[in-house]
């Protein structure tokens, strides 16, 4: 994809990642984009604001789009490489492509998504990297329960 | 495990689903239980209800549950063979098993799951696959929204 288009795109996950931070939380943040460029839904990991650990961003995202009937063409922005959890997501929800902002800090199930005919979009974005690597050394034992390493 | 204590365990599953069948919705339900037999969590779809896409019944129990610092020995029990987003939520926080009540009707990842360790016991419930069969048969498009085919 365009990068000029992939970098604003990372833009407002990097805004929702930048207000879970804000709000005490876990810095990831995802959006979901149609076939047509139409932002249908944003949003951030929020385990420790709602107690929900089932909140991880993309879930965040996907849910704030409420009811698609398809998610052929659609795009998934996250500001780290999708977690197991989220791969199934798309896996399962047919999202056409994911545009990941680093898999330096996590690295989840994005090769395995590529298998599956999920075109990978991968940066390697400083700001995305700086966010995670601060919080994880800031907050191991959180992290650790985000990504159910215990 | 104990055949009568699976049965025991799928009933939860089962009320799940009837009662979302009950308030218009997928007839799916599901339930985390801990190591020790506690019930940790239940729920069912939510996507009619709630407009929530996001809300598979594996993920409602795993949200109903709340913040656990560890999954080791707990058992997702869930009235269907779960698809991949709710098998990768079982992967990724790395509960120790699944008890499925059928997978006749829909087969999704937990030959995947198994193959990563995870222990699986496929029960073929006739009131499972009943539930599912009626409902399918009379909300064929419905069904494929939640899995995402079309």
């Amino acid at each position: 994809m365009d990068r000029a288009l992939a970098r604003t795109w990372l833009t407002t996950a990097v805004e929702e990642a930048r207000t879970g931070l804000a709000e005490g939380g876990i810095p990831i943040g995802a959006a979901l984009y149609g076939a047509d460029g139409t932002l249908l839904g944003r949003g951030h990991n929020r385990r420790v604001q709602d107690g929900d650990p089932s909140l991880h961003a993309e879930t965040a995202a996907f849910r704030a789009a409420g009811r698609q009937r398809s998610y052929r063409g659609t795009t998934m922005v996250t500001t780290l490489s999708p977690c197991w959890y989220c791969s199934g997501l798309v896996r399962q929800f047919g999202i056409s492509r994911v545009l990941i902002g680093e898999d330096v800090t996590f690295r989840g199930g994005h090769d395995w998504l590529a298998e599956h005919g999920v075109k990978i979009v991968l940066l390697d974005d400083e700001e995305c990297i700086g966010l995670m690597r601060d919080f994880i050394a800031g907050n191991p034992d959180l992290w650790n329960e985000d990504i159910g390493v215990n």
